[in-house]
């Protein structure tokens, strides 16, 4: 076959497999997915939601990484298992053990990721069977890793991959979903990536933490954090290379990049792309305050929604932001949108209709004039398709 | 004339206008105020944004304040007056000066507001003219302060005006406006107290922080908080009568209270008013950071909007609030609904089937069971309209 490899199973020593177990309300979708590491080494690392109300699979797995290190992931769609309280983690325990006894490994070396809604159990019996399936159509064929892919959806309208190939020889695969509740600590999302390269736990444990820092996390589709979120690296050391760990760690960003802007780009009713760029910050943590106040603004979302470069909802954005935090003189404040410089020295500057807002990417740049440091956050537009979405969700 | 007091005039010793200036867009629209105290006493105080940019006339006012203290206040809609530099500045003064000739006092003794778009100057010849217009129009009936409260109007469906007689034969009346752009540190809004009651400086400085920090800084509608928010109180001690300060306190309090529902009733597009009440805080502070998170979920609004009680949306925004600032148990929150306890020690309670999300009022209760300290905030649903208002507000 000469398909192009998809995702997670594009690096050696992986196989996957995405099914229908009937969680998902809709019957015949695929929703249950399983992401296996075959060695020959089974290094992993995750990070996870810095919400203090957090889903039972984010407490399992993060205890399961603390304790062993993953060898395999189980991903349902359908259902968050969030607030479900102890049966809700009970489930996800019993999911973990039935897929060690698929596998032949240690409960404690299975993760387990769940999206969906929040405060509903999951329907055990089908997420049995359903292992019990996934196990069975478990392959290392492109299609297996696009299946996995599909299975994880929830509102999103496409599948997001991700596959780059690096120096050496070895790979990076991974997948994700995530259109809604996209904020940061992390975005809400789930992500497996998956790589051949030769890494060990902590080189794992570093290179993803730093990649997720400046990817997912500066990711805000609308300001709220899910209970969910599951970032989850696993190495196989299939290729037999090493990489240098800034190599690796350069390879893994590109690759959270890519699929961070994948979920932007599908986030929720959006019709604009909106890079929100600081530059001439004090401090990294000034820049992204900035960026991320003008990322959370409902009026400025809406506005680039009706292609209205109102830069006055900007700056009042910015002006929220405290001067502990983000030390900058309003009065020299500069703001170009596409280019234009509307506002210069915090007044007014060209004229706004000089304003292309029709191209889907909006690129927003606000100069502090206050220091050297620099940081982009990407969100996007508040429109009539996300009131909708997610007024007509659950009910 | 037995036509009921309305507004700024109702107190003793004010007189009021409100006329159509030319500043706004639509032809014969009021858009000019002006609001006179008439003595025999002048204490004044002012509540202004906390935003870092802030528009000319409120830098302007807030000068005047510490200065000489306020005997006039001037305000238009159709324009903020907002990042318009030195020349926004002088526009503001050149405003305040016509009015203080037209009335015979000092410059300092005007205040001045603005609301409107940001980044746009102010027509100043259309100021000048109107003033002379308003100052023409002063009167003391109950029509010159329906005037004035019809001309401070932006996206405001409706006037906002508040009367309230008290004990010993002292009244407090008002305007307010705001629509849109509604935050703490203020509600975006423009709001005028007169009252006839005798107090001092310093005493009303005290009572109108005191009364607007419970009040519109527990008003959030959108989370954006604006450039221009000012709450201007006038003091005439017309009645002859010193309220003790506790008295004077709790009624200004309860006519802000007053104008904030009004504000968030006739919020932007809002399909529900919604109550965010925090019980069980270890402090105010905490009880005020849980509040304000789940207040500011577009995910919680737009549920609201569908009439979806989704309590997972509600935990969700719980849970982003740090520990150091709100400590509490995730296990141990109980959320109710329009009276429906639908989360019981952070899992699921009573079905989410009975609670009625068709009244215009929701009442969202959150038991932190970490204290005494409870708070309330209110806020109102994220809707279609609401898009459609702020994404063609300027196009």
């Amino acid at each position: 076959m000469s398909q192009t490899p998809t995702g997670v199973t594009a690096p050696r020593g992986f196989a996957a497999a995405g099914i229908a177990a009937g969680i998902k309300s809709t019957a015949g979708s695929k929703d249950l997915a399983l992401v296996v590491n075959r060695g020959p080494a089974f290094a992993s690392a995750g990070v996870f939601t810095s919400n203090r109300v957090v889903a039972a699979p984010v407490t399992l797995t993060r205890a399961h990484l603390a304790k062993t290190g993953l060898k395999a992931v189980i991903l349902n769609s359908g259902g968050a298992n969030a607030c479900t309280g102890g049966p809700g983690l009970a489930d996800a325990e019993a999911t973990a053990a039935k897929v060690s006894a698929l596998l032949g490994c240690e409960p404690d070396e299975v993760g387990v990721c769940s999206t969906g809604m929040i405060g509903v159990r999951l329907p055990l019996d089908a997420l049995m069977t359903g292992a019990e399936a996934a196990a069975a159509a478990l392959a290392n064929t492109p299609g297996a890793g696009a299946d996995a892919a599909e299975a994880i959806r929830t509102t999103d309208t496409v599948s997001k991959t991700h596959v780059s190939m690096h120096g050496g020889g070895w790979t990076i695969g991974a997948m994700a979903k995530g259109a809604g509740m996209l904020a940061p600590g992390l975005a809400t999302m789930l992500c497996v990536l998956t790589t051949d390269a030769l890494v060990d736990d902590a080189t794992a444990r570093r290179a993803l933490a730093k990649a997720v820092r400046t990817t997912f996390n500066r990711t805000d589709s609308d300001g709220c954090m899910s209970t969910n979120d599951s970032v989850i690296l696993l190495a196989s050391g299939a290729s037999g290379i090493e990489p240098e760990e800034t190599e690796f760690t350069e390879a893994l960003r590109s690759a959270c990049y890519d699929l961070a802007r994948q979920l932007i780009a599908d986030a929720e009713g959006a019709s604009h792309d909106i890079e929100i760029r600081v530059v001439g910050a004090s401090s990294e943590e000034a820049g992204e305050a900035v960026a991320r106040a003008v990322s959370r603004s409902n009026l400025f979302k809406t506005a680039v929604f009706g292609n209205d470069p109102n830069w006055g909802r900007i700056l009042s954005e910015v002006g929220t932001v405290p001067e502990s935090l983000a030390p900058y003189d309003p009065d020299e404040l500069d703001v170009s949108i596409n280019g234009v410089m509307v506002c210069r020295g915090g007044g007014v500057g060209e004229d706004r209709a000089l304003v292309d807002m029709t191209p889907r990417e909006v690129r927003v740049l606000i100069d502090l004039k206050a220091g050297s440091e620099e940081v982009a956050v990407w969100t996007n537009d508040l429109t009539h398709d996300y009131v909708h979405e997610n007024s007509a969700y659950s009910s």
